[in-house]
C-alpha cells in the first residue's frame, strides 16, 4: 500500500461506520467467515510465518520470543477457533444499560455504542492480529493494527486473509487496516490523529509504552507489564499456598499474569520457604531472594532492587521475607505494576486489608494469579489487560471496546416553560 | 505555597489514600462541613471575589465572563447547597456491579474504587472550584484544581475554606490542592505526572483544550464545546418544535447545552421558519442564516461557514434549511461537536435514523437540549459533560470518577492442577 497513515486511518474510519451499522447476526457471520478464511489460507500464512521465523532465528531474538512468534497448523486452528468464540459472545452494542422515565415525562436510556476506530500497537505475537481485529469488530469498531517487525510477514498474510473475508461480507475491507510502515514516525502519525482515532491500545514492553505515552494525543489504554506478587500470610493454608506458588510461576511463565515475586510472612517462613523453594527448583525455577530468604534456603541467588522490580517472563522468581501483611503491602506498593496481586490467608480481615490497601486492577484471595484473564473471568475473550486506571481496568473484553451514551425520547418537554 | 507542582501533587496523592479509606458517612460528614465552612467564610470569599471582579472590569472581559465570575450571598449559598446535595448522593465507591461464582468455585466481583488523583483545569467560574472538589472527594479521590487567573482570589478563598474543613475532618488538607502558579509551564508539569495524576479533566475553550491535548501524558477526558443542533423534521409537531427552539436557545445561552444551530426541513420551512424567527427575535436573539433561510426571513443576517461551526454562548443562532433528515445528519456530522443533538419529529423511524447516524454523547427526540445535564439526567451533580469517547461520554457524575476492578476470593484454586 502506498497510502499514508492518515489516508489509511481515514479509510478505516469510513469503514467503521459500516461495521457500526451491522446487526448482530451480520457481524457474527462476518467473524465466522474470517475464521474460515484463516483456515482456507493456512498454506500462505504458515509460509509467511516460516519467513518471519527464519529471519528471527538469524537475529537471535531468544527462545521466548521465538515461541511467541511461531505458528503451526494447530495454533492457526486455535486462532480460527478464537474468532468463532468471539462470534458466539453476546453483542455489547445496542445494550440498554439503564432505562428511566424522568419526572418531566421523557425517557432516558443509556445505550452501548461502538467506540469508533481503535488503534492497536503490539509486539511479536501474530495471533494478536486476528484476536484484536475480531474483538474490535465484534464491538462495532474499525481497527488499525501496528504489529512488531518480527511478525510482519505473518501479520500481512493474516490481515490479507481477514480483509478478504470482510470485503466478501459487503463491508469495506479497511475496517481492518494493518500498517505496513513500521517506522516510529508512522506510529507517531497514527497516535496524533485526534479526529480519526478514538483509542490507542499499546501492548508491550517498557520502551513501547513509554514511547506511546510520550507521543500520543489520542486517548491511550495501556497494557503494561505484570509484576504480580503472591503474599503468603502467617494465617495461610500452606498446602494451598504452595499450589498457588507453583501454578502462578510455572504453568506459563511468559504470561503477564504469572507471579514474579513471592513474599512470605516471617512467622511461617521457616516452615514454608524451604519446601516451596525445593518444589520450585524441581520445576526448573531460578530463585533469587533477599538476605532473610537466602538464610532459609541458601541455594538461591541474591535478589537486587532490580529483581524485585522485574517482570521476568521466564522461570525466575524473586523471594522476600516480610514482617507481616502491612510490610507485604508496602513492598507491593513500591514494586507492583497495578496488574494482579494475590494474598494467601485464611484470615478474612487480613484479606480485606490487603484488598483495600492495593490499587491493582485484579486483587485475589487464595486463587492463582493465572486466573487474571478475560476468558477465566467470564469476558469470553480479551484484547488485553488494562493497567490504565480509566475506562477499563484489568482484563478487557468486547464490552470495554464500547462506550455508553444517553438517548432521550420525549414529547416536547422543555426545561423552562414559557409564559404564554 | 512555595511547593513545586510535583510536590503539591505528591502530597495530594498521599492525602487521596486517606479519602479513599473513609467510609460513606465520614465522607458525607466532611462534605457537609465543607458546605458549612463556605457559609461561615462568606465575608472573606465575597471580598476576594470583589477583588477579582474589579480587576476583570478593568480588563474589559465582557458581560458573559463577568457574570460567570460573579459571586453574591445567594450564589454562594447555592454553592454550599450543591455541596450538601453531593453529600446526599449515593456513594459509588464500594458498589459491587457484578458478582459471580466461577466454574472453578471462586467468586468474582467487580467493585467500584476511586480513580486516585484527578486534575481539573478550568476557566473563570469560581463555583467549579467547590463543585469539582466535592464530586471528586465524594468518589474517594484527591483533586488538584487549576482555575483561571480571572478567579484566582475567589478560588483561593474558597479553597482555603474547604481545606480547613477537610483538615478538621482529620484528612490531610492536600486532598484538595489549588494550584497557585498559573503559568502554562506549571500546567504542563501537572499534565506530565504520569505516576501521580490518574486523570486530567479540562473544561474550557478551544485554546485550552488544544493545549492540554498536545501536552498531556496522563489520561484526559475533554469537556469541549457544545455546538448543539436542533433539527425540525417535516413530520415534526411544529408547536412543540417552537418550544424546543426557544428553550434550547434562550433560557441560558451561555450554557454548553444551548443550541447554536437550527436546521429546518425544506418541506415545512415556509410554515415554521418565519414564525420561529419572529419568536426568537422577540426574545432578543440575533439570527444568521444560509441563503434559503434568509429568503424566508430576510431580517436575518448571512451565516458564513464560521457561524455554523461556532459555539456562540450568547443570544445568537445560526439557521439552515436542509433537504431532509439525511441532509440534516450530514450537516451535524460536519459541524457538530459530539455533545448533544436533537431532532423534532413525530416519525419514529426518522428519529431512529437520526439517533443511529450521529455519534453525539446525548441524542434526543422531541426534548430540549437543555436537559443534557447531569442533574436533569439523574446523576445528581456533574463535573462536566465529556466529549471524549472513552470512560464517560456525556454528563459525568460521581460514578464516572470511579473505576471498576476485579476482586476474586477462592480456596486455593489453580489454573492447572498438578499431578501429585
Amino acid at each position: 500500500m502506498d497510502r499514508t497513515v492518515g489516508e489509511a486511518a481515514r479509510a478505516c474510519r469510513d469503514a467503521a461506520e459500516h461495521v457500526a451499522a451491522l446487526d448482530t447476526d451480520a457481524k457474527n457471520a462476518m467473524l465466522r467467515a474470517m475464521a474460515d478464511a484463516l483456515e482456507a489460507d493456512e498454506t500462505p500464512i504458515l509460509a509467511a510465518n516460516a519467513q518471519d521465523m527464519s529471519a528471527a532465528r538469524e537475529r537471535d531474538i531468544g527462545e521466548a520470543m521465538l515461541d511467541r512468534l511461531a505458528l503451526d497448523p494447530a495454533r492457526l486452528a486455535g486462532v480460527a477457533r478464537a474468532l468463532r468464540e468471539v462470534a458466539d459472545l453476546p453483542d455489547p452494542v445496542g445494550q440498554v444499560t439503564e432505562r428511566r422515565t424522568s419526572e418531566k415525562g421523557f425517557t432516558i436510556e443509556r445505550v452501548r455504542v461502538p467506540l469508533g476506530v481503535i488503534g492497536m500497537i503490539y509486539e511479536a505475537r501474530p495471533n494478536v492480529t486476528a484476536d484484536a481485529a475480531a474483538l474490535c469488530i465484534k464491538a462495532g469498531n474499525g481497527v488499525i493494527l501496528r504489529g512488531g517487525k518480527e511478525a510482519l510477514h505473518s501479520n500481512r498474510a493474516i490481515a490479507h486473509s481477514l480483509r478478504r473475508a470482510i470485503a466478501a461480507a459487503g463491508v469495506p475491507e479497511d475496517a481492518l487496516v494493518l500498517l505496513d510502515d513500521l517506522r516510529r514516525e508512522a506510529m507517531m502519525e497514527l497516535m496524533q490523529l485526534t479526529d480519526i482515532v478514538d483509542l490507542i491500545i499499546p501492548r508491550g514492553g517498557e520502551g513501547l509504552i513509554r514511547f506511546v505515552t510520550e507521543h500520543a494525543r489520542v486517548p491511550v489504554i495501556k497494557h503494561y507489564k505484570g509484576v504480580c506478587h503472591l503474599y503468603v500470610d502467617r494465617e495461610a493454608d500452606l498446602d494451598r499456598a504452595l499450589d498457588l506458588v507453583l501454578d502462578g510461576k510455572t504453568t506459563r511463565p511468559a504470561a503477564c499474569n504469572a507471579i514474579e515475586t513471592l513474599l512470605v510472612d516471617e512467622d511461617i517462613a521457616e516452615r514454608f520457604l524451604p519446601r516451596a523453594c525445593a518444589a520450585l527448583q524441581s520445576c526448573g525455577v531460578e530463585l533469587v531472594g533477599d538476605a532473610r530468604a537466602k538464610a532459609l534456603y541458601p541455594a538461591m541467588g541474591t535478589a537486587g532492587e532490580d529483581d524485585f522490580a522485574a517482570e521476568f517472563l521466564s522461570l525466575k522468581l524473586a523471594i522476600g521475607v516480610v514482617a507481616d501483611a502491612d510490610d507485604a503491602i508496602a513492598h507491593v506498593r513500591r514494586y507492583g505494576s497495578d496488574h494482579t496481586e494475590v494474598i494467601a490467608t485464611e484470615n478474612e480481615s487480613t484479606a480485606n486489608r490487603f484488598i483495600h490497601a492495593l490499587r491493582a486492577a485484579v486483587v485475589m484471595v487464595n486463587t492463582s494469579s493465572r486466573f487474571s484473564d478475560g476468558g477465566e473471568l467470564g469476558l469470553g475473550a480479551e484484547i488485553g489487560i488494562s493497567t490504565t486506571r480509566l475506562h477499563a481496568y484489568g482484563p478487557m473484553g468486547a464490552e470495554a471496546l464500547t462506550i455508553e451514551r444517553f438517548v432521550l425520547r420525549g414529547s416536547g418537554q422543555v426545561r423552562h416553560a414559557r409564559n404564554p
